[in-house]
């Protein structure tokens, strides 16, 4: 039997990366818009985990509400700065004021650093998982380097230019290097764990059931 | 039959409170000490969830190497500010370097605050309960107010003096007040409804048993 499992995200690259990690696994993983949701929320929480909870939770109450019984998965993740004490965090969108560029953040950014000798960064993707019997389980995904001197590749998008690991930006790596290592297939991986070890507790009740 | 709880700490008023909240469930708290464990993890996380995961696991690892079978149960905590970009964060404890004192953080985070507008700032307590069969459970509690202009109050520790609610300063409630309201109350009603609803689902189970 499949389960659907609706993601808090209309973005095309997340759901393939998604699909092809559960591949062989009983989903049938759609985005919101596809399972017929147009929900936009306001990420007001604090920290990754409780913007990415807000949005699995308005997800999996906009589902029980038509009654479609379903695993809502949402994500929120953001740069973390250890000389400005971990910001710009869950500010990152929104570092240089709501409609800025990413070069506009990058600038703003870089000129926060300057003189600054600590130069540690971490890319966080926290990713909530709400179940069909309404529990929630949450992980976290992490990428560390560094704040670079300036903003260096044409690929990603965000901060990727001025975020460096061993000598190259973020930018600089294939969309296959940077989704290798990146928080957010960090994250996913343990979902996916999870997700595991849910279908084969549940085939297990099935058998003790017969 | 009595289940272990083991808390990953030693502060006898968190001890206390836990204690309180868990009465009339089958549980044995007890802190870290008082089970024999003389823990002490660097706190590398880069978020609040991360840095109480990283107690839990190693409270919890340190149990199983003795056989063990218990819930651990860990918290960090700190105070985010927006304007900062929701700095100090999970750095509040070293915001002045290592060893500062208390009074010497919030002069900085005022030096820092001087006139910024959006004073808006919360304390953000994480959760993480790891259970005896290995699932992580994690809950954070927030409280919401603001930078004031200047300390307040002799009560509580860290940031209280300069985090206002209403016109008062932290350190201006009394130990009671603050608790009622408190960031560390928040997530623990969460950790507290969870413990109830596993000991509900153990019940059952155990009469479907018989």
């Amino acid at each position: 039997m499949m389960t659907k499992l609706i993601l808090a995200t209309n973005n095309q690259n997340k759901l393939r990366e998604i699909r092809e990690m559960l591949k062989g696994l009983p989903f049938e993983v759609v985005s919101q818009s596809e399972a017929g949701f147009d929900l936009d929320v306001e990420e007001t929480g604090k920290t990754f985990l409780a913007n990415a909870a807000i949005k699995a939770e308005a997800l999996r109450d906009a589902a029980g509400q038509r009654g479609i019984s379903c695993y809502t998965l949402a994500d929120d993740s953001g740069l973390c700065v250890e000389a400005l004490g971990g910001a710009p965090g869950v500010y990152s969108h929104r570092y240089a004021g709501e409609n800025a560029t990413d070069a506009k953040r990058n600038t703003k950014l870089l000129a926060e650093m300057e003189g600054k000798e600590n130069r540690r960064a971490s890319f966080i993707c926290a990713m909530v998982l709400m179940t069909p019997e309404h529990h929630s389980v949450s992980f976290e995904g992490e990428v560390c380097g560094e704040i670079g001197d300036a903003p260096r590749g044409e690929n990603g998008f965000g901060y990727d230019p001025i975020f460096y690991i061993d000598g190259r930006s973020f930018a600089e790596f294939s969309a296959e290097e940077k989704n290798a290592v990146s928080h957010r297939k960090r994250a996913l991986e343990q979902v996916v764990a999870e997700l595991k070890k849910r279908m084969e507790e549940r085939k297990k009740n099935e058998n003790a059931d017969e």
